[in-house]
């Protein structure tokens, strides 16, 4: 169990990656990032895919993390501070009083995530442009809620590690494997390759989302709201719609990926119902 | 056609109502309310629900709303100003540059609610303890697209109309008839009454989601995350769950409130299918 490191001077050198969270977030830092609240530092602790690098936390809540603190490692960094030493480190009332600063270990490539995804007998989701951050964090909570192997990006996406999108997620973009596309790969010859069959979701999809039962293992394609799945990736793939109530087209993306993962992970029932002659 | 009232002081009391939303907010104000934004004022001019008072809109915005100003009363005040006075008057930087007071009318009972969504044949849904705007906005966005009739509130449950529900609701809940309970009502008898079916969602539910074949109209019953429904709820209703991966059971209630909307949507085809024997 690491030690405790009292901070009583928010200009103290040790806790610099801790200083102005909120602008800092916003440059890419080598795979280090920050994540806060006790529920995201546990899945952080879980992680396969992250390390925590050290902890900041609130004098009051060092009580509250015991348990959790004998499963950190004894030379983890991990300093405690009064609120108000916090609030002037982070920039901002951090009410939480937990924070983190986390490293990716080992990110997979396109192909390894796809490999391993595969031999577990998983499906993936491949994003498009989902470029805001709430959204981002709620495909991911869906994505390891219902199972999901791997989330493939392209390269317009926002970053799952963005401190909003780690909470939004409760931690999920820390479980689930991903990686970002490079410009220019086919997406679509990718899936093929390593067995994945693409559902491109569209509101003028082909089919209906209800009456699919797909078999073996899916890729579900999501774009942005409003501008959604290129024409040209829709014209190679099978593409599949959600209906909606005549006067109001309108569906959250996150919300889409848990009635389309949802949909996927109890598919087995569903074969075995829609099999049968009508 | 409303004429435009040109306004170039912040401090114009003709736009009182607009100063510093904000705050106002978080005040009840007697049906009134603040939306923002075109695609809510198009929803709100579309409402059975509300009624616009007065529009304010930044001098560069006008045009792009012209279309939708012919639909409004020739007597509707639209009041335009240039950006830093409509920043002034806002309190922030209005980024949208449409902002709009609204007026609920005619709200309805929980009776007439349930009454109307009954004779309508819909299903309906009932919240308790939502109090978070964003989760209270997603469920009103995804009652609107899968065609709920209503939404009935216990008392604990945040404003629909308060700003940024109605933003994030896509402006669903100008349309989507809502009514709250009185305190110490039984919400089941009432359902009951009209010839809902209360499913009551929760992570230990007895049936499956999945499974469900429901016949007649529903009322979905849906708990804060966290909490979720009482214990007393739960004893007198039909519980459902909707599983998770192992080691991830944390589910969005409005994403959940999007699975459970989207399954009774298509239900139809899921009962003809799952009629047939195994």
């Amino acid at each position: 169990m690491p030690r405790l490191i009292a901070i009583d001077d928010p200009a103290d050198a040790r806790i610099a990656p801790y200083r102005d969270v909120r602008e800092r977030d916003l440059v890419g830092r080598d795979g280090l990032f920050v994540a806060e609240g006790k529920v995201v530092l546990e899945k952080l602790v879980d992680s396969t895919q992250a390390r925590p690098q050290s902890l900041l936390i609130a004098d009051k809540r060092v009580a509250a993390l015991a348990t959790l603190m004998e499963r950190l490692p004894d030379d983890l960094p991990v300093y405690t501070a009064d609120q108000p030493v916090l609030d002037a480190v982070a920039g901002f009332p951090l009410h939480r009083g937990i924070l983190a600063i986390g490293r990716r270990v080992d990110p997979p490539t396109p192909d390894q995530a796809l490999a391993a995804a595969a031999a577990a007998g998983r499906d993936v989701l491949l994003l498009s442009a989902i470029a805001n951050h709430d959204n981002m964090g709620g495909i991911f909570r869906n994505a390891a809620g219902f199972g999901a192997g791997a989330v493939l990006l392209d390269r317009d996406c926002c970053d799952p590690l963005y401190r909003k999108a780690i909470r939004v997620s409760v931690g999920a973009t820390l479980l689930v494997p991903f990686a970002r596309l490079a410009a220019g790969a086919d997406a679509l010859a990718l899936l093929d390759a390593y067995g994945f069959s693409p559902l491109a979701l569209s509101p003028n999809g082909a089919e209906r989302l209800a009456d699919l039962r797909p078999q073996g293992r899916q890729a579900v394609l999501l774009g942005a709201e409003g501008p959604g799945l290129s024409p040209a990736l829709l014209a190679r793939t099978r593409s599949v719609r959600i209906d909606m109530a005549d006067g109001f087209d309108s569906l959250n993306v996150a919300t889409t990926s848990g009635i389309v993962l949802h949909h996927l992970a109890t598919r087995d029932s569903a074969v075995a119902a829609g099999n049968q002659p009508r």
